[in-house]
C-alpha cells in the first residue's frame, strides 16, 4: 500500500487488483460438464448439484473439483452506531460471542463440526469502534484499505472453498445502509428487525440511516466511498477476502445479509467481480433477497436463518460437499453397466 | 395378516394400525423448546434449524433429539405400465442402478458417504413386474397388503431418523396416476417429465393415465384402493415404513416425487399421519410442489432434483443433523456469559 503517497489515494490499489480479475477456467468446466454428461443418473438429475459441480471446477480450475478443505471465515468489529440504540443486544455481546467462537459454543462451531469445515474468528479492533455513521465516517480512507488488505490474508492457507461470516453488534444497520447508498429507495426499504428489534426499532433504525446518509450525501457516489463513510471493519475485511479469493482461484460461498452487502459494494465496482461466489442462503431479514437478486444470485438454501456468523454460508457448504462428492464418486454408465436413454 | 380369512379384507390391518398412531411427546418438545431458548443466539434465529430441533424432540420422545444413527432406505420395484413407453429408460435399468446401490456407484452412495448415513437398499420383486394399470390392477389386496408389511420392517433397526427413497423405471407415471386419483383435477396437472421424456411424452403419460383410471374408476373411493390398483411395490413398502416409523416414534424424511405421493395416499386416510415426517426437498417434476402443498409440508430443500434414490431426503437429512448439532451443542447464555437482550 502507498499510504503516505498523497496523490495516491488508498482506496486505487484496490481497483488496481479488481481490474485484473481472472475469469472461469473454461476448459476445466468443459471436462466436469463432459464427465458430468456420463454419470449414472438422467441429464440434469442432480439440478443445482451439478451446476455447483461446474462452478467449482471453473473456479478451482482443475476438471475434478474438490470440497476437503472448506474453510469459514468468520470476521467481529463494533460500530459506533451501535450507540444510537439500533440493535436488540448491547455492544459488548460482540466480544463476548468471539469468547463463544473461541470456546465452541455457537451456533456457526456445532455447523463446522457437524460437516469438518475448518473455522477462523478475525476479531477487528473490538474495543475501538468505527465511527458513528450519524456523525461521522465509519473508517478513513486509509483505514479501510487496511483492513481490505487485512481481509486478504483470509486465503493465504488456500482453502478449498471459503465460507464467509461475521459478528457485530449494530452491523444490519450498517449493511441496510450500505444498500441504501447503492441502490436508493427509501431507508425502509432496507432495514429490518436484524437480531429482533420491534416496528418501532425498525422505524428507529430508518431514521439513523436516514441521517447518516442525509450527512454523507456529497461522497456515496463510489461503492468504496460507501464502505469507507457507511461501512463497518468486517465489511472491509470481508470485500478483501472476497477479492483475494478470487485472485487466487478460490470459490466463495457468501453467508447472509452483511455478507451480501458487502458483496453489493464489489458488484457496483465490477459486475463479474462476485463470479467466483455462489449465495449460502436467503436469510430472513426482509431486504436480504432483494439484495440478492440486485447482485444476480439464486441462493442455494432458504432455512429462515438470521443469525450471520456464517451459520448460513456453513449449512450450504455440506450442499456443496455432496456436489462435489457425486461429481467425483458416481459411477459411469459404461462403470456401472447400466443402459443409457 | 389374516390373508386366509374371507370376511377380513387383507388391509383392515393397516387401517387397524393407523387408528392407534401415538401422537407427539409434548413434555419432550416443551424441554426443547425450554433449551432452545437459552442457547447463544437471538430467539429464533436459527429458523427452521429450531423448528427441525423441536419436532425431533417430540417425536423421538426426549428433551434432546438424536441424529446419529440416520437410515436412508430405498426401495426398488418393476412396474408392468413401463410396457406403455412411458420413461425415457428401459426397464432393465432398474436391476442395473439396484446393482450400481450395491457398488456403491449411485448418487445417494455418495450422499451418504458425505453424511455418515447408512443405506439399505430393498428389491421388490424385480423380475415380476406390478400388473400394467392400463390393463388390470397393478397389485392383489393380498399382495399390497403383504408389502406394506414388508415395508414396516424397515425400523427394525431402529435408527434415530429414516430417509425415504425409491428406484423404479416408470414410477412417475404410477405416481402421476395415484395422485390424479385422489386429487382429481386433470391427468396432465399431475404428469411431467420424470427422467426427462419431452412433450410428447408427457402427453402420453398423460393418456396412459387417464385410461388407466377410466379402467379402475369404479374402485378409486379409497386410497388403499388406489395404492392397490394404481400403485407399485414400492409405493406401498414405503408407506409400511411411514407407518412402522410412526408406530415406533421415528420421525421420517420424506424424498421427492413418489415418496411424497406414497405420503398422500396416508395423509388422505388421516390427516395426522404424517405429522411424524417432514418433506427433504421441493423437486423439478412440476406436480411434486402442489402435491406438498396438500399434504401440508414446507419442503426443507429446493435444488431442482429430479433423481429419487432418497438423494433429496439424504441432503435435507444433513441439515436435520446440524439442527441436532446446534440445538445439542450450543452454549447458552449463562454458560458462554453473553449478555441477553
Amino acid at each position: 500500500m502507498h499510504d503516505h503517497d498523497k496523490a495516491h489515494a488508498p482506496l486505487d490499489d484496490i481497483r488496481a487488483v479488481l481490474a485484473a480479475m481472472p475469469g472461469p477456467d473454461e476448459k476445466a468446466m468443459e471436462a466436469a460438464r463432459a464427465r458430468d454428461a456420463v454419470l449414472t443418473k438422467p441429464a440434469g438429475a442432480l439440478g443445482r448439484l451439478e451446476e455447483i459441480a461446474l462452478w467449482l471446477a471453473a473456479w478451482q480450475g482443475r476438471a475434478r473439483p474438490s470440497a476437503e478443505r472448506i474453510e469459514v471465515a468468520v470476521y467481529a468489529a463494533n460500530h459506533g452506531v451501535a450507540a444510537q440504540g439500533v440493535s436488540a443486544f448491547p455492544a459488548e455481546v460482540t466480544a463476548q460471542m468471539v469468547a463463544n467462537f473461541r470456546a465452541g459454543g455457537a451456533a456457526i462451531n456445532q455447523i463446522c463440526k457437524s460437516f469438518g469445515l475448518g473455522l477462523k474468528v478475525h476479531e477487528l479492533a473490538l474495543e475501538k469502534p468505527t465511527g458513528d455513521i450519524t456523525r461521522e465516517a465509519a473508517m478513513s480512507e486509509k483505514e479501510c484499505a487496511a483492513t481490505i488488505a487485512y481481509g486478504m490474508e483470509a486465503v493465504k492457507d488456500k482453502p478449498d472453498i471459503l465460507c464467509l461470516g461475521e459478528m457485530g453488534i449494530a452491523n444490519t444497520t450498517i449493511a441496510s445502509a450500505i444498500l441504501h447508498a447503492l441502490y436508493g429507495g427509501k431507508a425502509r426499504d432496507w432495514v429490518g428487525p436484524g437480531t429482533g428489534v420491534d416496528d418501532e426499532g425498525v422505524a428507529h433504525k430508518a431514521r439513523v440511516i436516514e441521517k447518516a446518509l442525509a450527512l454523507h450525501k456529497a461522497h456515496l457516489d463510489d461503492p468504496l466511498a460507501i464502505l469507507t463513510r457507511l461501512g463497518g471493519r468486517e465489511f472491509a475485511a470481508m470485500a478483501g477476502a472476497m477479492i483475494a479469493a478470487r485472485m487466487e482461484r478460490i470459490p466463495v460461498i457468501l453467508d447472509g445479509f452483511m455478507v451480501t452487502a458487502t458483496a453489493a459494494i464489489l458488484h457496483a465496482l465490477d459486475d463479474h467481480a462476485l463470479d467466483h461466489c455462489i449465495a449460502g442462503h436467503t436469510s430472513a431479514e426482509p431486504a436480504h433477497a432483494e439484495t440478492l437478486r440486485r447482485i444476480g444470485k439464486a441462493p442455494l438454501l432458504n432455512l429462515n436463518l438470521r443469525l450471520g456468523e456464517g451459520t448460513g454460508a456453513g449449512l450450504a457448504a455440506a450442499i456443496v460437499k455432496a456436489a462435489v462428492a457425486t461429481h467425483t464418486g458416481m459411477a459411469s454408465f459404461a462403470e456401472a453397466g447400466v443402459s443409457e436413454d
